[in-house]
């Protein structure tokens, strides 16, 4: 099996199964328990919280597990709605965002919330002056991805921080890192981030755990009501084994992140277009350049990319057809509309995500088979 | 280790430890990518519906994987609110439910949701006079536990649903069976029951994972919105090995239940009690004789039950002070409290639970160990 489905899930790490396994096995108790069973298990969580924190150099009251990016996103969007009625009459977002955004706000619109949609530009940036003309319609909260999971296409944080302190500085940011967190930098602080959502899974943590960054005072009223876990704003009991997995997860990320996971993952997506390139398959990068390494969204025109799909299935290679969320649904990508593509291009595009640890023969091989088939076919 | 607190949490069982492992190992993809790693884990979340379809005899489309029962409810009753907007008026629930209820509640309240609370009599049962006279005044939405999770009092759902149907037949019933959930039978239909919520780690199950039962076209919106996984209704990367594991445990519960669980369960409580009895102790037992023996609540008069664990929990024995979730606030138990004890007796609960791994002779080491340390306090 070649896995270079990277974006949307990833294999778990040795140290994130073992942290997931020794603790199903020995901190099994309910970490609201007063008894020192469940003591341990609310010490391995706070923990878990403070390795975290100390990542994303923040406090760790302001780290919130939930079960999910989804869940968090929800989370910030409906708590603006409810805890900041007035700020929240109006919300600026993007066309190019993940579902869980989008159908959040949707579903805001529908209750008569304001929800104005920035589109990107065909490199997947949001130009200054829609960003600006925007802001200036005093958005109260501001929702934007950092990497995008179609295209990888990057929209740095501190420049919408910095646009928003100078244009509408009252509204907040939360930026949506499920595709960032543990790739890519980020420090909440610094970079003028009020929430921040992010998912074990997609950087070699469990499915099923998430987290949430909240500035402290920022989050009012849970998503989820009941016993009061996580200061009261995250109620359920909480995924221990999880959680320590996903710390073990976040902390080995950000190791390789400091000794040049990055530089390994050029040198995969280098590799992989360089084959391409020497080929005579009709295709277009609809990545762009300076976006994020570890996604590569290439378009082959003419092809039906799940017929695509199957081929290097066959082979045990797999990649994807947009994001793996909506690559059931079979319509031209939203996010490749959004950045101005047309329906044939934005129809017929695959999705190769990497990951650490991806070999280059593995993605010479696949691009190999690409070749391949795309002839073939 | 003597661990007597089963009702906040438990033990995963061996079947599903191995099927939470072998997914996490063979079954990682992304079950809504379309290629072959991706439908293998679609086909575990979908196998893994059947077979807890199959134990609750309902269509497995009736039935969204969640993140745990406090999930499930804040969906149950979110949902009402936002899709049944004239229905949702009026909630009938009790004063005895499990925070995730009164929480959610208070907070649909805040919103103009007209809550109307009926508390239980001493025995935890609701008189019919209180059942009818709160149904009288025409709720949308019942919401009551199967099984309270302080006494283990029992609330029949099929009770409660005939009155709906002879008094308010248009009002929903949901069955918060988190304490319920493969100990007792349950069968949604013939129960006449709209929604029920679990959670797999009260069942030996893992944590972060549960399960809401919802009669075909009774949710329609979600508490997650997103990706639009679990049939639109409930968003968010699905957690294939806990679900997995969920419906092993589920299974495994079943079968116990089904070879006499239960009178295991009888004998370790009659053990425990005739220990206790034969001493000087002063106690008051809360539970009902007629609730669930998995749960036995006790009050040592002039105890304070804090110290009381802690005497315990230096010998390894591990009960709870009322539920997991409220025993940090040292308030008198609220649970009590409504079936109308006095605050000297609420304030001084043990709450033992048991589980079909606990043997006699733990029970009885107990029992003994409570004895002595009422005597020495």
């Amino acid at each position: 099996m070649i896995f270079l489905d990277n974006a949307s899930t990833t294999s778990l790490c040795d140290k994130a199964r073992d942290a997931l396994i020794y603790h199903l096995d020995h901190t099994n108790g309910n970490p609201s328990s007063l008894h020192n069973y469940g003591n341990e298990a609310k010490r391995v969580i706070e923990d878990s919280r403070m390795k975290i924190a100390g990542l994303l150099d923040c406090s760790a009251k302001e780290i919130y597990f939930t079960s999910g990016a989804t869940e968090s996103i929800n989370t910030v969007l409906k708590n603006f709605w409810h805890a900041y009625p007035k700020a929240a009459r109006r919300i600026l977002t993007s066309t190019a965002e993940h579902s869980a955004t989008t159908e959040t706000c949707k579903f805001l619109k529908s209750n008569g919330i304001e929800v104005i949609n920035i589109s990107p530009s065909e490199n997947g940036r949001y130009s200054d002056e829609k960003l600006r003309e925007a802001l200036g319609s005093k958005p109260g909260l501001v929702s934007l991805m950092h990497v995008n999971n179609e295209t990888g296409a990057i929209t740095e944080p501190r420049k919408i921080s910095e646009m928003i302190k100078s244009i509408c500085p009252r509204a907040k940011l939360h930026i949506d890192a499920a595709q960032s967190f543990g790739k890519f930098g980020l420090s909440p602080y610094k970079d003028g981030i009020d929430y921040l959502s992010a998912s074990a899974h997609k950087l070699h943590g469990p499915k099923g755990v998430g987290l949430l960054f909240a500035r402290r005072n920022a989050l009012l009223i849970p998503l989820l009501h009941g016993g009061g876990q996580e200061s009261k704003l995250r109620s359920g009991t909480e995924n221990t084994a999880g959680i320590a997995a996903f710390a073990e997860a976040s902390d080995e990320a950000w190791n390789w992140m400091i000794n040049g996971d990055l530089s390994h993952i050029k040198i995969l997506r280098t590799a992989f277009l360089k084959e391409l390139s020497a080929s005579h398959s009709n295709y277009l990068v609809n990545s762009p350049d300076d976006g994020s390494d570890y996604i590569l969204n290439i378009s082959f025109i003419g092809i039906r990319p799940e017929v695509l799909l199957r081929c290097l299935d066959s082979e045990g290679i797999y990649v994807s057809t947009s994001s793996a969320c909506s690559s059931r649904n079979r319509k031209p990508s939203r996010v490749l509309k959004a950045m101005g593509f047309d329906d044939e291009r934005a129809s017929s595009a695959i999705r190769i995500s990497f990951s650490r640890y991806n070999t280059i023969d593995e993605v010479t091989i696949a691009a190999k088979a690409f070749v391949k088939a795309v002839s073939f076919l």
